[in-house]
């Protein structure tokens, strides 16, 4: 279903309008849809058509965009007042400043505006929807709707509702992220980190566990995922890795090594945090393969890998 | 350096000539070395030529070999006797059943022969060398080597010696991999999983927890890594991804997310083997996505998937 059915026409929002905002615009605008964005701030809404053009540019450039950069931009207006930019509006999707009580704010600002089967979902990466958007005429309809920076490029989305959220407005959200093109995955229940981060969490606890014992270097840690797992796991989630390494599929796999991986969770004690010594001492490995004053040019860098692996996910199928 | 200086224009030896075998004669043969392989068994060995010839005839569709596969395949030979195949090798690559018993038997075997500068890498996943290699007159000259399926493609591979191994061997085998094209990692002390299994062992746990827990599906969990986190663990491991992912790098990351991770790693009791029950779900979720009689012709597609993705990292740098 096209995205402009989902919302019967109508234009969705962008509330907060950095780097992540505006990467939602160009998510919502390149499938069809009419985008307002807008930001308290006067200056952060003055910069985003750049943004906007930046980001666009780039698609571009690497062949990811299905029509011109122009025609996108086209529907992308910015709307100083949050009043204008909410009327009428389906969706409105907050990107706003990674504090709670800035995100409770301007809940509260929404609600009283009374629009009342307005939909929001937050970016958040840190805080469940309980934290900032319970108790409001709008609970039923507010939820996370968490990407990976930039949304433009990276497809996942995870969709948390808090227990006040409707089921009806996670459906209604999945459709609309999967008709623009997003990789929807549904957090059943409010959980610290969701999923994503929860992954990469008790990876990195492991990682870093196997430099403060001095078993292995960050830097041989960073090849074993980027030479080694990551090549299934870019096509591949981590169960149809192991459902295809057993002849029996993923019972059988779970059969052969489950005790294996059983002992090796256990035989960690995740009692102790990083402290300030294994800090510095993988920070010193690191700025030993990259300078502090090169980190900026290697982000250029890694934006650019993520353009190209963008470009080979599209002809190799998937995401 | 080349492969064939490290070596001194000395041939390599391939013991075991099943799938990873056949990937190991790949890997020594297309960096110009000389290589034996051998079976204990007569009719795998005589399997073992087109094992080759498949392989290289997919690494050569997909542009992926620098020379022609013929010339390549003309530098493997199949020697039928253990002496012979050993004789003036100047490393073996032990690639037989992954049964601890046949390992030792096989180095027993080895160490009578009296090849008194040979070095002995295993392929093995789960044994650590101590537990094959040790009181031997060559322990100080067996290690594990450790790829993943197949070396040919995916070039990481894991160098962990036993407490009797010495460093030149470790060394020697870090050059020979590098100068063969493989990505290596250095494990500084046996441990179980050595890094790469640890790693996936500790993913895997959370997400079938996760799994149990209800909070997501099986595959939603695999989204998250295939259309989210495995896109910059494709090219950056997890530490250079954290690094590009505060503005002050690796160290300002942990101080902000660190507490974060902690709390995650803290929040799972890992006494909970994977039981009957959960292994019955997540088989009947992936039976759902893909029935037993399609995981062969998953496999293929896997195993082109990986053709391509090797491509796409020879066109952008790195693997």
């Amino acid at each position: 279903m096209k995205a402009s059915e989902i919302t019967g026409g109508r234009p969705v929002a962008v509330i907060g309008a950095g780097l992540v905002g505006a990467g939602w615009a160009i998510v919502f605008a390149r499938a069809g849809l009419q985008v307002r964005m807008h930001d308290h701030s006067p200056q952060v809404l003055e910069r985003a058509p750049a943004l906007v053009a930046q980001q666009l540019q780039s698609l571009e450039s690497h062949g990811l965009l299905a029509e011109p950069a122009q025609a996108i931009r086209e529907r992308i207006v910015a709307v100083p007042d949050l009043r204008d930019a909410l009327d009428g509006a389906a969706y409105a999707q907050e990107s706003v400043l990674e504090k709670v009580d800035v995100k409770r704010a301007l809940m509260e600002r929404i609600d009283a505006l009374g629009f009342d089967d307005l939909i929001v979902g937050s970016s958040t990466s840190g805080f469940p929807a309980s934290d900032f958007s319970l108790d409001l005429k709008m609970s039923p309809r507010a939820l996370v709707a968490h990407p990976v920076d930039p949304p433009s490029l990276v497809p996942i989305v995870e969709l948390v509702g808090s227990p006040q959220t409707s089921k009806e407005t996670v459906d209604w959200t999945d459709r609309l992220m999967q008709a623009a093109g997003q990789s929807v995955v549904r957090v059943n229940r409010e959980i610290e980190g969701f999923i994503l981060n929860r992954l990469q969490a008790v990876l990195l606890r492991e990682a870093w566990t196997l430099v403060a014992d001095g078993i292995a270097s960050a830097d041989d840690i960073d090849k074993t995922i980027r030479d080694g797992l990551g090549w299934r796991w870019s096509f591949m989630g981590p169960f149809e890795t192991i459902d295809l390494n057993a002849p029996d599929g993923v019972a059988d796999y779970a059969r052969r090594f489950g005790p294996l991986f059983h002992r090796i969770a256990q035989s960690r004690d995740q009692q102790r945090p990083w402290d300030d010594e294994l800090i510095a001492d993988v920070e010193a490995q690191r700025r030993t393969r990259l300078p502090a004053s090169a980190l900026d040019e290697r982000r250029s860098w890694r934006d650019e890998q993520l353009m190209r692996f963008a470009g080979h996910r599209r002809k190799t199928g998937g995401g």
